[in-house]
């Protein structure tokens, strides 16, 4: 089994701290320390064996541990998780997570020394939030209580602070999660060695990156290259902006890179690139539920008029195209509702409940002019209600090999339906524009699907 | 007293509708009708006078309401609306707002002679949600408890559904408004009479438009270069694309011409462009609660790294530049926190609180080379406490003439913080691309105001 499986996957792990030790620089401190047992203790369904340097009675040593884990998380300061973690790897564990920072330069040698000398894997330091798996309920954050549903994401963040910033994302808004993974300092473990592990993992169906720079482009370009060919991968990229980037080399070190470059070689590998957090969950969530787009046709089906509109700005906006409705698929709405004008974007009027939706989706779906469907259903000032939902996941069921997504346009109209369909196969954007760029990214990586990269 | 006036600053209203008449083109239904009135009696602090015309008892016809009021609002098909139309002009009464839809040409034509022979003036007909004016409560739409807090923010919109998304955003994330008004098939008052009437509004300070095409272009823009130089206004455009444009035609009969054109008539007029729902509002909140941006230097002030990166991004994305802080500055801010690195974005590092921020704020605001401060107080990963953000508030109080805007970028960090700061003088934003476009928006308006127009 490669190491790298234990930081997500072990039977048991030591979370090692102490009780007594605060400092500022790198965030260790006795009230994290007790946040992430609490997490361990009430999500992990593994053995967590709590060893505190300073307690007053207990395991006070991670060579004392009962049995040997596979994995050990570290929430020390520097000087004391380096003898740790020697002592473990002695001990035969094989993988550490060290979540907090303020390492100097000859400490992370010492840990890379370690790495070598003992065949361990380490994650870290300063990964701030460490890992969350929620197949197994592995929760290494100080966040208490902060822990995304189940789903099939998987994100990396070179960031604590944008790693966390997903992780809220994701909690608040019920993302599907499998795994989170926070790089920090990056002395062992890194983007390659994650993206070969997710690659493999069954419960990983989309890959999400965070990054400021990668020290190993070249190669981990070449692995990029054949994951997508199964799963795609999204990228959000910092210090993109010369300025921006000048602060990156101080914040992760890393050097960014010239932008275009990295641009060209995301496109070489198939890996896709989003703008901002939102975005990369966004559109995650339509890889995870919906198939690629294998063509650029989108019909638009709403219940008010301006939306629909809107909708059909943002979808050519986004390099795709309004689909032109067959003559048959257009007598077959208008005979079954003479009120509606089947063209497209198709106007379903404010009265229109579940039965419409169905018959005239099911409708545009079966048109072999159209490769996938956004439709809009307010609340506000129509006779819609958030039960009738249902209605279009299980149409678009139907039609497996089309995506749709769907969009109660606003604040409380989209809270209302996202509750009714966040357990769902369907995609729930709070506007138009939001889902026509989940759907540009459904068709790009359909495009990576047919040639294999460059999109 | 102009006519337009009475549609949002009634002391009485007359609402017109039957209990039986339902009607599935149009929209009328007892329903409908019933709802209206709950909200009119509900917030609505004048004098309501509900008239049904299929009533058991009360009054059955808008001429025998026992005092004139100065505005009608109608709920009925278009027959009995524009007989209840004529006998109340008849009776007095001097604005009309009607509902409903489905009038044909004639029946169009046949309210504006309405209009010339008795010298009122109609919103709509087709307004659907009609009016709102939060001062006096005035509540037209029939969406039971559907009122946005208080504010000076101004909404036309000449899509329902659009409105509608608008009016549940700024209910749902707590927008304060001042009127919302709904065109609808605009055969009297239009785009022109709402920009007059706002001007003078003294509840309102900035201006939003969701407009498709405008027919009286060249005064619309005459009319626009003076109000912009008190108020600022903001316009998204449907009909963007050859494609929605078509569309558009037929949904409110807008010739949506092209979109250079458009863009170039805004420009000429220094009305600001935004791309959605969204952008819209979070500009209109920037604007009605921070003065503009004076000049392009951005500081960016965060307790998390990669965020700020991402900010930075943004804000150079998005037109601005990253200050440089003036030696002073930086001197100021590191002998007070060691541990601070004071260059722009300045980290203040997870453990910041409120004394912290205070300090470097009120430093960084003193900066003569910046104009403007984005700070990002994440929760998650940090020490930050939702109440902290009221320092922000405080702090930036005292630089009066420099924009500040708040980021706790996230899910649940957003909804926290933004509690807390709802009634403040700050605007909050989920992410810090949304505060850049927003900061955007404020330089924008800084220049409108320093050249008059072309910005």
């Amino acid at each position: 089994m490669p190491v790298v499986k234990s930081i997500f996957e072990p039977k048991a792990v030591a979370l090692v701290g102490s009780s007594r030790i605060r400092e500022k620089v790198g965030m260790t401190s006795p009230h994290m320390f007790a946040n992430v047992a609490y997490n361990m203790t009430k999500f992990f369904r593994g053995e967590t064996y709590v060893v505190d340097l300073e307690g007053e009675k207990g395991v006070k040593t991670i060579d004392k541990v009962p049995h040997t884990p596979e994995l050990a998380v570290v929430v020390l300061p520097p000087r004391n998780a380096i003898e740790q973690v020697e002592k473990g790897a002695e001990r035969g564990i094989e993988a550490f997570v060290l979540l907090t920072g303020g390492f100097k330069n000859v400490q992370r040698k010492q840990l890379s020394d370690l790495t070598r000398e003992y065949g361990i894997r380490i994650l870290g330091p300063n990964t701030i939030m460490g890992v969350v798996n929620t197949a197994n309920g592995l929760n290494t954050t100080f966040e208490r209580d902060v822990m995304p549903p189940r789903g099939s994401i998987s994100v990396v963040s070179q960031s604590g602070g944008v790693g966390a910033c997903l992780l809220d994302w994701a909690c608040h808004y019920g993302v599907g999660v499998s795994k989170f993974a926070f790089m920090g300092d990056k002395i062992d473990v890194d983007d390659i060695d994650l993206l070969r592990y997710f690659e493999k993992d069954p419960n990983t169906k989309v890959i999400c990156f965070y990054v400021e720079g990668v020290e190993k482009g070249r190669e981990f370009i070449e692995v990029a290259k054949e994951v997508v060919k199964t799963k795609p991968i999204l990228a959000l990229k910092g210090g993109v902006t010369r300025e921006a980037a000048k602060r990156a080399l101080s914040h992760t070190a890393s050097v960014a890179g010239s932008d275009v470059v990295f641009d060209a070689a995301f496109k070489k590998a198939g890996i896709i690139r989003v703008e901002d957090v939102e975005q990369l969950l966004d559109a995650a969530v339509a890889l995870s539920k919906q198939p690629p787009l294998k063509g650029d046709n989108i019909a638009i089906v709403s219940n008010v008029g301006g939306p629909a509109i809107l909708a059909a700005d943002a979808v050519v906006r986004d390099g795709l195209k309004l689909a032109t409705l067959s003559e048959k698929t257009r007598l077959r709405i208008e005979k079954q509702f003479p009120g509606v004008e089947a063209v497209n974007p198709v106007d379903l009027i404010a009265d229109a409940r579940a039965d419409r939706y169905s018959f005239v989706l099911d409708a545009v779906l079966s048109d072999s002019n159209v490769d996938g469907v956004m439709v809009i259903n307010m609340l506000k000032s129509t006779f819609f209600e958030p039960e009738d939902a249902l209605a279009v996941v299980e149409t678009a069921a139907k039609h497996g090999d089309k995506p749709v997504v769907d969009v109660p346009a606003g604040g409380e109209d989209f809270a209302l339906v996202q509750k009714v369909l966040r357990n769902s196969s369907m995609p729930v954007y709070n506007l138009p524009e939001k889902a026509a760029k989940a759907l540009r990214v459904l068709r790009l990586y359909g495009r990576v699907k047919e040639k294999g990269v460059e999109v």
